[in-house]
């Protein structure tokens, strides 16, 4: 499986099934339709699932609607309400500090997702005790940081994490990341809500490096959308494509064998000269990135805000937020 | 040729000469390597080149260098030095006011550079009364401008331009835009230099809406780096590497045959499917997109402070630049 | 009246009525208080008018409201309506294109008023024949530039302004500043509104470099806030405060009238070492000016999309802006 | 001593001096004059000192040069060969990490200083491991980061800092900020590094929350460049100048005795009311400001590269960070 990249549960889940033909052991998936949008659940009930979805035990819940892509305010608002709903039923507590960890790299436009959610995240940790005791009954103490990236800050994410977090002890960290998805058409559209944590820059299977509840001793629930797909996952799938369409079309079984040879074989190295010599480190991403971008953190944020802070409402944020 | 897209002059020359096995008629190559770079200039030197490149009259050199993308400051300095002599090559005149125009959406990191050369060009227009004697003589007046692009300001780019030589009457434009190359190879290693315009925002062969001397009445050298490769094409051209491996290995006429067919009914198909819902809209660009823009903008704008101030040489750009 | 200066036509009025104890030939104030804002008509109506105040004859509308300066989004709401309301009495027609100009430098905090409001305008003029007949009837041809200033560009910012009127002929200009006010108490606090245009980068009663109708030859609607006081005016006054507090208490007519001698030759002199080496290069502003940036542009920017597109209300603001 | 507000020391033992007409007792300075730039030594070296000034026992180093508000290459080199010099004197050691940290608001363009050094820093401690051994001999493992503002994070940012200390254990912390000064001729004119530590924020005499060597566990080295004056403090500067010029030229005791009541009395009412409704959180800085911090992060950047890696030279600056 070299070249393919996801950091979405519900397409690794997707792809095996399809492979497979059947349900996954461990592994639950309900899918709801909506007019404007689908939920699925995905939950990993046990190590067997873990395994086989190389995912950690925990629910990943994603939100898909081609809306997201675009201006329709009216589905973006129902979006919010379902990302509200959702973050309620992971969400262990209603009490204590959140720390609302933006992960990214804001000099990059698809990879700014979480310090622009960052940027528009209702912070009062540091004056809640100036607030009238009214409304402080109805506002947790939100903090909120954009750590930046290894490359530039030369220390790892999640050290700076865990050390803040050390210092204000949290009793909820939100992760908000910009994720690389398998299938175009999944990029901008879709939203995952999981409470299993994160790992900053991705790099699949690597749970020793995750932003979990192991790692930092506090609930993290992570938001990611994806907003790139991985150009050598993007073009290996392509290639596939083409082979299997042409494996349809020859009876002969000789030529058939061949091709399946040529999938193990040349294709890995095709996909290297197409994008040499940046082998691996390109991605594919729409041209309106920086327009979707502000919009996915503003619905993201918004979902935030509501959720964090019983005295706002989804009018309310209409209000203030602009 | 549909889903092929690349603004290199050179890439066209080469695929073409690659097909037909043989020299362009109106179209000259004079390709020169140094051991830090290579220079190609691609002269168009009648209509029937015109039109076999779908490129005007004029000259389009090509610069490449594996060490645009890296931080090899010696081979920059280097780079720096060869703009300069190409563009005093090309340039008709030295005096009069100059205008540098940085196409391109700055919110966008692959599609940024040309307002960040904008932004260290060194401005003199407005200041040049007030330098010493001495200085005014080796100091041409500069201005520069970032427009920025339609999606933006619901104006025509090219209008924003026109409209301000209008105004300031240069007796020479200088264009620095983004651009998108064929192969991945040359995305961030190759620089273009042309005294035929550039189209803001691309779009082959549309001429029309082309920044050059016919609309401004003006001279206009066009300076673009490929940041990004489309993503149709990027794929498309693989599709076509793998047919044509099988085609190689096939004895057998008839499925020869059947691919040459497949080439030309399925492979779009295919290639729509795989960037849906955004049908070409989607661009393949590295990760460290940002540190190579920074790099690749300063070493534009060294070579136009030097080319444009004779006052100015490189060590003062090490020095002022900073 | 060396040191002073103020871009608010309320503020000269209100100085020159203080002085003179009586009303002022050529010039017409109205205010009109309300629980959360006040809104004061200036209107310079004859020569006389236009030669005691500096301002050209015509309407300058004011709206003050120390809500501008917090997060008091009830009050925002009234103060976009009200906005909207003089726009549409000061506005000569509702065809044809408009250009929203946003001056001023995005990269010092308090003069990015005018780029922010930009960022933030529908732009629909490219888009217009791509939406629904139904929707085009509502939504006003709209397109938006920030010029920047001259030390960047090096070209006066209103030759940029008149190049690009001259290529899309609107039929209204909005231009969008950061102005300076003689009061702190003003800052940020007031928006100023009116019909005889702006001068770019401020400087009273050089009428000859205005971006107005005359200079355009398109009625300019100008929206402009305080967001700085000038350092030297603000000295200057404090120090007459003190003179005028030292004259009240002074019986001696001898030390009375060495004050008044003190106030015409030493003041200049004491502002001049306290603000040295800048002479009069400097502001003030408050220390939380980006936050405030940020809610005035959303507030004028809301203004205008709503006045500029019959199709949209408050509500869709609210909803739409997010 | 109300509204009178410095972050340099120098400042405050220049004006104790010129009050008592002495020495002071624990404290030492030393002035050297050169022809581009003055360095001025002021060391607190006990108790009494440490009192008198509400400085902690230390070493406050202060380069001044008019040329730092300007373009002067020639005497920034200059600048940056002194600064690489005092850093030498002051750090303990030479081994181990070091973490640069930038503080301050990078949407405050005086307060971005810190933010810009940090982006301009060489970022080694991540790719030590994949650099040739030789040059990791010349090279100290770096890191660096802007954590922001309490106002914006929510978080104490001395707390952010030392969470991150322990967990990569630097042997080494700089901290760079924007400063205030009493005197507008010490803004952008002045560098002050000090191995005492700093106040995140400001704050004079709050020594508690202070990012020091207590706290920190570490050695800090703070620089500092005052960026802006306080404007209670420039206003009441200016009403003590004026009364001071009153009181020399009154011979009748009775009246200089009311101006030096006045002087108690009404001067914070009438500083009070000049600020209205801001009550001391406006600051004053020139209008260039931009430029300004532009350069000086570039100055202070340069001089950290050149003391943190042994491999590069001032040459190697010019040439690496253009």
């Amino acid at each position: 499986m070299k070249n393919i990249y996801t950091d979405l549960a519900l397409e690794v889940a997707e792809a095996l099934i399809e492979t497979t033909q059947s349900t996954l052991d461990g592994v639950e998936i309900e899918r709801t339709e909506y007019p404007e949008y689908t939920v699925t659940w995905v939950k990993v009930t046990n190590e067997t699932g873990a395994r086989i979805l190389s995912r950690e035990i925990g629910n990943y819940v994603t939100v898909e609607s081609q809306s997201l892509r675009t201006g329709d305010v009216t589905a973006h608002e129902k979006i919010i309400e379902v990302l509200v709903d959702i973050i309620a039923r992971l969400k262990k507590n209603d009490d204590g500090d959140v720390l609302v960890v933006g992960l990214g790299n804001h000099g990059v436009t698809p990879d700014a997702l979480g310090p622009r959610v960052v940027s528009k995240t209702f912070v009062t940790r540091n004056i809640l005790n100036e607030v009238p005791d009214e409304t402080r009954g109805k506002t947790r103490p939100v903090a909120a940081v954009a750590p930046g990236v290894l490359g530039t800050t030369g220390i790892e994410t999640r050290d700076i994490v865990k050390g803040i977090c050390e210092k204000m002890n949290p009793s909820l960290v939100i992760a908000v990341d910009a994720l690389a998805a398998r299938k175009t058409s999944r990029v901008n559209t879709t939203i995952q809500v999981t409470d299993t944590g994160i790992v900053p820059g991705g790099g699949m299977g690597n749970a020793r490096a995750a932003l979990n509840e192991y790692f930092l001793g506090t609930q993290v629930i992570a938001i990611g959308v994806p907003t790139v797909v991985d150009a050598a996952t993007l073009v290996t799938d392509c290639l596939d494509s083409v082979l299997e369409l042409l494996a349809e079309t020859e009876q002969d079984t000789e030529t058939y064998s061949e091709l399946s040879k040529l999938r193990e074989e040349e294709k890995y190295e095709i996909v290297s000269v197409a994008l040499e010599p940046y082998d691996g480190n390109m991605f594919v991403t729409p041209k309106e990135v920086d327009e979707v971008i502000a919009r996915l953190s503003n619905v993201i944020a918004n979902a935030l805000n509501i959720s964090l802070h019983k005295g706002i409402t989804l009018e309310d944020i209409n209000r203030f937020m602009y």
